[in-house]
């Protein structure tokens, strides 16, 4: 599997889908940039997750601050419990992820290991520095913030976000209000938020700037059920339980949204509906029934407020890995803020004429993890085209169609020119290629994952044909042009899905 | 003019369009929150500005890292040059901006003084505290960036970008290459920037943390020339030219971009173009030709690399303010992260069989600022209306309708309900509101700028019509319900500029 993540980080750099930032002077780790095609993946992502979680649900969006003064993060427990364990070595000063150290010599169980134990282990397994073999220091926690200060006076500390979740939180109040005193109440945030990561790796993967998409939908604790979870409790689920992980098997339980809620796996209807709103949604991008599994969190994972957590895993070539997180948090992040700030967090409810401290339920996704885990499930390479190829589903490729002249001369390119404005005045994402042969255009086409070419010919001229390929089969048909932009929206409309 | 935009905020705090951040702590100065409202017209000024100035213009868009390591910066010259003046005071520590201090006192010409200078004209005016009246000290630079540290190592520091454009000079090679090795080249970024003021002032105005749009556009300094100028020579601009500013006059030269070129005030076609689209974008936002003019930066204002400078500025309740820069950057950016990092960051061009660093022609608009002026430039209070409002252009309104069912029984509210959702399928933004009287909803509708209410009744359940009314000028129609999406996409269409 070493193979297909490498040949998808070739591509990437070939086509600057995503590139490490600073590459002129160093790759800074952690940090990736998105070239036009990546960052044109990225939002139309981000448009799927917003009509399917927020728009379609009635849930409101809400744009924060990265910046966060200290006490924020105080009450959030991030300043004090958002910490990773370090080493370092005491001959050439390099820094190390206990943790990862003592996992890279086959010991497991470190999720659950106090960070003194840590230490004893590094000392029993007589792990040294991998870089030079010098003796590594106690492990100790060190906080993945990235701090900061605000103003010019010292005393102000603050931090880049490490989730767009708090102000959600901090924001509530107001949105509460607005939204007409009424739970439930769903307010989604999408943007920027950061880990400052001892050891990032894995490309996309573990970075230390990404971007999150996360709902909190707050609800009265004891109205927990969802009238339309109904049209979702059918929705089919792999659930990987902690009994199951507790006897070391990867063995998966195939169920229901609403067989697991009626067996008390899930914790109610709100929570069983969106895991079950993420299983769909992350089928619509592409990702396969087959390679998706929730894992329930251990009880000695989970914060001490949780009540249910269930990760989304995606089988990736580097394994098994967590893309989206779904927490219930109770009513830990408002009291909280309502203990550290002294002002009253509860509401009134006023047809039930009683106050309360609202519940959350949270999903929270990873958007380059799910971007890259799109990524792998869609590469193809096949015996029958000489070139590999993306099968990006329509609503996220970077263009919806290619217009490509067959050749430059005798007015064919200006033809083309003049199609591709067409079809972008229909609102159509088109790319106008015309450099290179045309078998190369196609790959190139392919290889960023667009659904359609349109090729211009002499009989475009003459007739007012022209034909289009289809990315998936290879396969041609002819069109008037004056039936392409409905033709192409048809078959863009087509492949959206109806979540 | 005070009284508009404290309106402004009021309805702003009400209808949590955009709020202090952190406010149930204490607001963080400098920083605000985007509830749904307010979010959703910056989604939508962002895609017009994306539509206008990226995809129509066949121009690329990236996403770069916020967190930049020192390196990029120095290159830049922002670790160097990129600071404000500061005093303290001696007895209570507070910290003041010298140049504010001395302009608070009337005295002019802050801009162009030396750090030095400042000192002795505070001494000169006898400037204290004033907070609590004591001696002020030396006037001393402080750095803009809000600094931290990559990595567990110490000594890895990095700041939180100023600017998006360095994020484009940083990966112009890959995109030069990406799009074909061809000049020109325009390259764009929209996202967050930062500058840690040291007073931020005046809400929107003056923000820690704020969002960019910002297009670099690279192009062979021999061929200034842009064949599609001959669209935009006509467009008529206000300029507030260096010798207007000389004299203290406001002497405004109204012409046609290309006259101004013409005469030489400005550069070249490129930068006459980009100046053109640049205002009418702004009356396409709804900001009137008397409100705006472009202002050329004086001498000693400008960059010592740089080859013309204009900002565009709005007449607002606080003065004219700066909204966008425009400025021919020459060469400097590339020049400088070439020599810093030791790369040829030269591209070279097959055609013209020649080598060389591009030049840098870049609109660089602030969207914070954008959307204030738009704020005040839509407000609406006359003496038929008993409430405020806003007259929002429809392609920006936070909604495109508002769905208002008279009442709430005999099926009226589901009839509603069912029209919002049909409306909604076709990609119209909708807003469904069923509490109060349709009078209150009306205002509500009226106050965050809804183009179209559309009001359902018992005619609705019988004849399938229902009524819409028009925020501008309040009258209404009686129109068949299966129309209705029809209807109101060619009424959302017709509004949409041809730009």
């Amino acid at each position: 599997m070493a193979e297909l993540h490498e040949r998808i980080y070739e591509i990437a750099l070939k086509r600057a889908i995503f590139v490490p930032s600073n590459e002129i002077y160093a790759p800074t780790a952690g940090f990736y940039d998105y070239g036009p095609v990546g960052a044109a993946i990225r939002r139309k992502i981000i448009a799927e997750w917003r009509r399917v979680f927020i728009t379609n649900e009635g849930n409101h969006e809400v744009e924060t601050a990265l910046i966060l003064p200290e006490i924020v993060l105080k009450a959030s427990g991030h300043v004090g419990h958002f910490s990773d364990p370090l080493v370092e070595c005491g001959k050439c000063k390099k820094q190390f992820r206990a943790d990862h150290l003592i996992e890279a010599k086959g010991k497991l169980g470190t999720q659950t290991m106090k960070i003194e134990e840590m230490g004893k282990v590094i000392e029993e397994l007589k792990i040294t520095c991998p870089d030079c073999g010098g003796k590594l220091s106690e492990a100790k926690p060190f906080n993945l913030m990235f701090k900061t200060n605000i103003g010019a006076a010292e005393g102000n500390p603050a931090y880049a976000r490490p989730e767009t979740a708090q102000g959600i939180f901090l924001i509530f109040p107001r949105i509460f209000r607005y939204a007409g005193s009424k739970l439930p109440l769903g307010i989604a945030q999408i943007g920027k938020s950061f880990r400052n990561e001892i050891s990032p790796r894995q490309g996309l993967i573990r970075l230390r700037e990404f971007s999150q998409m996360e709902l909190e939908y707050f609800f009265d604790p004891e109205k927990g059920k969802l009238e339309k979870f109904g049209k979702l409790k059918g929705v089919k689920v792999r659930l990987y339980l902690r009994e199951a992980q507790a006897e070391g098997t990867e063995k998966l339980l195939e169920t229901t949204a609403g067989e697991a809620l009626a067996k008390g796996i899930l914790p109610n209807e709100i929570f069983a509906y969106y895991l079950a709103l993420t299983q769909l949604f992350y089928e619509s991008m592409g990702i396969p029934f087959e390679s998706l599994r929730f894992r329930q969190m251990r009880e000695d994972e989970m914060p001490h407020y949780s009540k249910a957590n269930f990760d989304i895993e995606v089988r990736l070539s580097y394994g098994w890995q967590e893309t989206v997180g779904i927490a219930y948090r109770t009513d830990f992040d408002l009291r909280s803020h309502a203990e550290m700030s002294k002002k009253d967090l509860s509401v009134f409810l006023e047809i039930e004429k009683k106050k309360l401290i609202p519940h959350v339920i949270e999903p929270s996704f990873g958007l380059e993890r799910l971007f890259w885990s799109i990524l792998e499930a869609s590469y193809r390479k096949e015996k029958e085209r000489e070139w590999d190829w993306l099968a990006l589903p329509t609503k996220i490729a970077p263009y919806a169609v290619a217009v490509l002249p067959l050749m430059k001369k005798d007015g064919i390119a200006e033809k083309g020119q003049e199609l591709a404005e067409k079809l972008r005045k229909r609102g159509l994402d088109v790319l106008y290629d015309e450099s290179g042969s045309i078998g190369k255009r196609y790959a190139r086409a392919d290889e960023i994952g667009i659904p359609y070419c349109v090729t211009i010919d002499y009989d475009t001229l003459k007739l007012e044909t022209a034909t289009v390929r289809f990315r998936d089969d290879g396969k041609q048909e002819r069109i008037e042009t004056g039936e392409l932009a409905r033709y192409l929206e048809k078959a863009v409309e087509e492949n959206r899905t109806k979540l």
